[in-house]
């Protein structure tokens, strides 16, 4: 063995699985490993040391597992400064950029840490006033990258921060832990949902809504208004589809065509959301229907009533789209970010596409709340590292009924 | 040509899409057909009327062509006597014997229509006093059939007659044609499937509900026990794991081992199931521990209570099992097939099994409503050419206490 | 009744279902009908006539029912020319415009029928040259309805023409006609789909490929490279992860970071995909990376090497994206409305999002394949009225491996 | 605290996570810990130890929390005889029996540990010559527990070895780790089932296919007979629906009536398997059907001439059933056990009832390959705490024919 490294783990190690974690990856990637120095924590409060010499064949290696460890938490003993280096171009990253992860990401400037601003996945981290005395870094996407930006390169002067799985699971957040439920209690669950929102507003926090069509047409409309005109939900990010058969139900009493009362498919209703479509660019856009008083009721409709910001992503299969509707994908990428980093509490309310955009954007420490049918919809959504996401197997006409009733009902 | 037949259609034949189908049967065959007569039915109420003849190449083909028009409720306008032959053995049927569709199925006896009782699909017809004025015709499964029965072969004499979708959609089962729902309305829906219940009651109809070990996973419980108190579950139709679960909430206040009311998971809980069982075995049986007070609560409990009878069906997955479980597959059918002839409605809820294997012995004209989260099952159990079932995509543990609330707390 | 017309059904009416269809439509609308004239197609080739008074109570309710006989192929036996009204701005289109079908149309015009250029559905009709003597007819989509534009509004005038479920079933398309499999015989239909873009070929016609990123995932890229050299493949539709992975794949030998041959998952691979953005930003785009020999195999590679024209729409979820990707979705969704109208045959692999926005411009004439893992997407794709679209639910990366032997390895 | 116990850990107690989930019950339950001595195994080779000395306010606490410790495989420093107790009536349990998992297991008898004979999960355990020189010990399902036999009760004396999930993942089983693979690339994934099946084959091993009907349906049925001939598979445990369709294959072309080459649908196929099943009924069953020449092909053939033992299980959806069938559940149970015990590979396809049973008698450390095209599937049977298994999301009419092709056809 010809090159060794120093790497520090600290917290709960051991029951949160960071310390196999960083033994399987010096194994697997064929290093080896003196434990130096080792402190247990006891108590569900008392954290956990380790200090571990690392030794692999190469200096490569040697880096390649250094890099891994990072990744999962662990840090250099003896840390130095970022290596920082010009973008050469607009939207060109340097070789060998540091690509984030979800988690809080500090980088070393000068000798001191640095917390990364709005860190979200697969970004470079950006340096601004490096040799002044406050420096900043933030995260950017590839697209956003300017001609010499400073942009963290390499993996020394890193120091990641995975959140770990809280002992102590009381609290409205505490069953957020447990992954997927598709055999779980379902009524329980949906009240321990409204519990975390509560506990969210109470604290302050924001609510987004990330909301697909298919929560129209399974008839809980009235409820998610409900909620919107309660002050339970602060920022809505939806599709042209959400917003297009939220607005037809009011000007046509329909849905996709069919009647969400009587379910009743009146004739001709299969052209109602194109005419929807037609009438609203014809008002100017939503808040102009809803102002000339075209539109009357619905989640668009109390969003403007309660000035609840509303973001609409455009995509390919969109009909019309609307006037409000962002089309181009970046644009509406950023609309997005925007909100995913004001949010405290994210509800993805079945919409696989729009849950991953947001997801995408968030921080591993937002909680989250997923629910969806489909149970690889949910999976797929989880399988972020974020133990702060819980996920629902249920139908969502019947999930937002029941939270409505459960936060606006009782007392 | 050499082979002709002539046959006759009656009844709602283009709306209902009978005519479409024989067309296409008989030119898919390898025939051709002349309309000799056709009168139309131009209202609602009226009936349409068509007699076709049939022409083939040769007698076989013909066979075959006329063989598929019955089945598609084409008869022949001049029918003969159904051919009967004897069972050579115990279980052995003639060869060429007739196998029934679920259909309404009438037998031709010395020129007389005799109705098959108790139709199901793929069985054999025995008829018994074939001589006698009053001669029955009945089905049997092929492993009840007994040496010497008298079985109808071939087909001639036979007459089905498929339910047509009705023209008229009104009334409780108005929604009842539409397939498997997973973008309707679910609050609507779930009351339209109260309000079926409701007039299969005031009908002095009998609800047989078929569940599914999910139903307790997913907090239904208390609300299926309040069902059933409240007399509108007539029968049920289970497995050993439903009644196990069912049964462990009372016992231990877990169903799997998880607590449904708040969600935790007691250590030792994933043994709760088998100790359920130990102590209804030590009882004696489920009836024996509802009168000794060692169970207090639940489905079985108040099936106990109210006298609603329940076939405990077994199966290679079970652990046990209970003593109340029928172990013999061919016994537990007939049970089943008891409970199913029985039926004025079905609720099949979150369980493929079972619901195949009650699906399996109904007629096509009962009236079935199938729910369950995983669409594959939905349309799987929908897919037996009856119009009369009715699916929906949800969540059964959302789905039932909705019903509940709706059959029980109005007025 | 005080209101009356007469409408006209030709063709294979009866066994396509056409005729039940119209006179569900009339009684279902409250509407009767006299059938003053019908005639019986007898053999596979011959066609049926049937002429209907349609009469309502009053002309509002006729109305209704005439549109709705329209959508479904029932034209008026007196028709008159279509209505015209000026769009009123731009994207504005007049009260009461006639919202496409995806069935071939005509309109009519000075007496003339016109036949409507690109139809697909929920657009405006635009006529140019109403009154010269060779006016045009197309579709616009909403948002491209310019100030001025005559656009078709009302029922009359317009005459839709559903494509029939052929009576013979020969041919490599004769398969094309039952929906979702997800119990046929996986091998045989696979070859069957083999069949039919052979026959596609042979006739000239232009193959379109819609490509989800789990292709390259589940190891099909390499075969889809082969299909796309062999000539197999005209156009790509696809999204900026498909064509990311596919470039991981070629420059780190990844696929979202597992090595597809080795099922290896090397330490920073999650890392490389924002890598592989990274590089072909800086190389300025997919071809010039071919170009430059940066890139050297695979499917992005095999389309710039034949010339095989490729649209990269963008979304909302994406990273990057690469310089080739189009991210404005209506621009995006310009692009992939060109292939769809050059396309002959639509191969929809292991994607929702790109399939239903080609599948939105699509006529309901063109054959399309939709290959999916989860039936629910397969559903939702063949949900859309064509006779000519088949659904099979298989393995994206068994099927792609199995197509591409049957084309390429045999003779 | 008033209550504490020393126990135990040993192995890979780390990176297995073994040491995390110890803190975790120790922490959830209440209880706190001392790590009185502690070694950790610094290479892939080298094993840890440590000694932890557990508190507890009571010793009903400490007894719940050492219970659970028990399960994951800690174990008490200084180790009692386990509990025997009597049966007091034919499958009945003393109270506070000691249920299985299906983990390795010893009880100590007279100072001795003596493995567990049969282990599989919520089972009793049975001691046989406790005070002889030879004691045995084996597991009995509580329907087999006859009056008078000794059964271990409580925690003590109980030793539990959760199989590691092995550092070093090389060989055929290394890929037996990833859990449920819906984004692996196919093919690769495959032949490394082939692999382990070779392997397994190679060591003298028995490898044990457990197959539902889908498998035929899907057109998988002769690569399956190819397995089978070519002394792949050992033991095959199936239902009557398997038998029957394969059957029906031989006799009339079809399975489900639909034929699996040409995909065509013969009219009166749907009749093909009741007619199967009272062929193989007059014949007195499968051996001798394929004695007298009636069967001359398939699975079932195969398995009669190359004397591979199957085990048909009952089940309530059984058409007929066939002679062969297990009708009485507990009786095919016990078939299947046996089955399983001896098995050292399981093939689970496209089954979820029959799989279920099966899991259910195995112990953890039996290889087993879980495959079916519904994601729950998979991860339903793999969700019984084995590293041993591994799931692949894909269709099992692709799998079996590269499966088979990879294993036959090559050298």
């Amino acid at each position: 063995m010809t090159a060794a490294r120093e790497v520090e783990l600290e917290g709960h190690i051991i029951d949160s699985g960071m310390m196999g974690a960083a033994f399987g990856i010096i194994m697997d990637l064929g290093g080896s490993f003196d434990v130096e120095e080792f402190r247990i924590g006891r108590h569900e409060n008392e954290e956990s040391y380790a200090r571990l010499l690392v030794e692999a064949e190469d200096e490569e290696t040697l880096q390649s597992i250094v890099h891994e460890l990072h990744q999962n938490g662990a840090n250099p003993s003896d840390p130095k400064d970022a290596t920082l280096q010009r973008a050469p171009k607009d939207k060109v990253v340097p070789y060998g950029f540091y690509s984030t992860t979800n988690h809080p990401t500090e980088v070393r400037i000068d000798g001191e840490w640095i917390e990364v601003e709005n860190i979200e996945m697969d970004c470079a981290v950006v340096v601004e006033g490096h040799d002044s005395d406050d420096p900043r870094a933030y995260t950017k996407v590839l697209s956003a990258v300017e001609e010499g930006d400073l942009v963290v390169a390499g993996e020394t002067g890193i120091r990641v921060s995975p959140p770990e799985r809280p002992r102590n699971r009381e609290g409205a957040f505490g069953f957020m832990q447990g992954g997927v439920s598709s055999e779980r209690p379902s009524e329980s669950t949906i009240r321990q949902v409204g519990d975390a929102i509560e506990e969210t507003k109470r604290e302050g926090g924001d609510v987004l809504a990330v909301c697909g069509p298919a929560l129209i047409h399974s008839g809980a409309r009235e409820d998610l208004a409900r909620l919107v005109r309660g002050g339970y939900i602060d920022m809505l990010s939806i599709g042209n589809g959400f917003a297009v058969h939220d607005l037809e139900r009011d000007l046509y009493g329909t849905s996709l065509g069919m009647d969400t009362e009587t379910l009743d498919h009146p004739r001709k209703g299969h052209k109602h959301h194109i005419y929807t479509i037609s009438e609203i660019i014809r008002e100017g856009g939503i808040e102009q229907a809803v102002e000339s008083g075209t539109v009357e009721s619905g989640v668009m409709y109390e969003c403007v009533e309660n000035d609840v910001p509303f973001v609409i992503a455009g995509s390919i299969r969109d009909d019309g789209p609307l006037p409000d509707t962002i089309t181009d994908s970046m644009e509406a990428q950023n609309a997005i970010r925007e909100q995913a980093h004001e949010a405290d509490l994210v509800l993805m309310l079945s919409t696989l596409l729009h849950s991953v955009a947001v997801g995408n954007c968030l921080p591993s420490t937002t909680r989250t709340v997923c629910v969806d049918i489909n149970p690889a919809t949910v999976t797929q959504l989880l399988d972020r590292g974020s133990d702060q996401a819980v996920g629902m197997v249920t139908d969502i006409g019947t999930f937002v009924p029941i939270l409505a009733d459960h936060l606006l009902d009782e007392g």
